[in-house]
């Protein structure tokens, strides 16, 4: 008998485009976004008003963290700003430096913004019907420039894991803000990169 | 500067599922299936008659083979028979065996056989908007049972490789035919596995 997860199939709910069957799901609200966005004063300011909505939600079809298995994970983030920020996923690098990463869009539209270690930036955009590729060494946010639900399925290896933490040190070196009812990207005053 | 290739972004045809831009394009025709459908006189009988009509076509956007990095292919599996099969891909075995690929159902619907080295069987559906995970040591072959072409999107690794000899000496366990207008799953008479 070889040894391993079985194949399986599973359908995305089509009005949601959620997973009929998963195992894990993650919710992060703002308070678990606390130093990942621009304005401070503006989250600590609703914190303190009791105000902690949902940023997005994950629904997980993990495999073992094993060489070769591949993950699946559904990705519903909500529509909104933080101050002039619209509202992003934390964003990581692997911690598993070659590995790589695709998203295929479900629903609505936004951006992936994607980073170096050495500061190159790539915003592409991602929609239902769009499929964005990850190379290795890229960290990857997602970010909802639209007014409904972005939601897309990620799959990656299963060994992969995630490095929050230089993104929460250093940030992004763009913030995608609203200027004008538009998304526009910015430097970021305090990220590195170029 | 890391190495590498960069990030990008494609769009899939909404009507076609096709991906706008791809790099390679492969056309296999019932001649390039000769061996692998369980009816070899109806194959020669209509070579023979002048006829050889595509079966499938593959658009690709691969990387390197590399570990760590992902490819991607958009399968359009046209609908017909060969005497009572329906028509498939080769389908095979990754030559790297630890590795494993998803498919995204893109448009129609069908099943992906999938079956092990010592003969397991497990014959999965997939139509649009459904997912199939195939792990490591798993062949895998695409079979059209509807009435329209079944599109979907595979994300693999690029160094995986294809073993399509182990099918095509062996054949799979199980063939999917129709009976009384349905598709059925019978045993290959052939094919080893249990």
């Amino acid at each position: 008998m070889s040894k391993g997860p079985k194949p399986f199939q599973v359908d995305l709910d089509p009005k949601t485009g959620i997973p009929c069957r998963y195992k894990d799901k993650q919710v992060r609200r703002l308070s678990d976004l606390r130093g990942f966005f621009s304005d401070n004063d503006f989250v600590e300011g609703l914190l303190g008003r009791g105000k902690n909505p949902i940023i997005y939600e994950v629904y997980e079809i993990p495999q073992i963290p094993s060489e070769g298995l591949f993950s699946l994970a559904c990705t519903v983030l909500h529509p909104g700003k933080v101050g002039r920020e619209y509202y992003f996923t934390k964003g990581h690098f692997h911690a598993k430096e070659p590995t790589s990463e695709v998203y295929v869009g479900l629903k609505g539209n936004g951006i992936i913004l994607l980073q170096t270690r050495d500061g190159r930036v790539a915003p592409l955009p991602l929609k239902a019907g769009g499929v964005v590729y990850i190379p290795p060494r890229w960290a990857h946010r997602s970010i909802n420039t639209g007014k409904g639900k972005m939601v897309f399925l990620a799959i990656y290896p299963s060994d992969a894991g995630h490095d929050y933490e230089s993104i929460k040190r250093s940030g992004f070196a763009r913030l995608l803000v609203e200027r004008g009812s538009k998304p526009r990207l910015i430097k970021n005053p305090v990220g590195k990169g170029k």
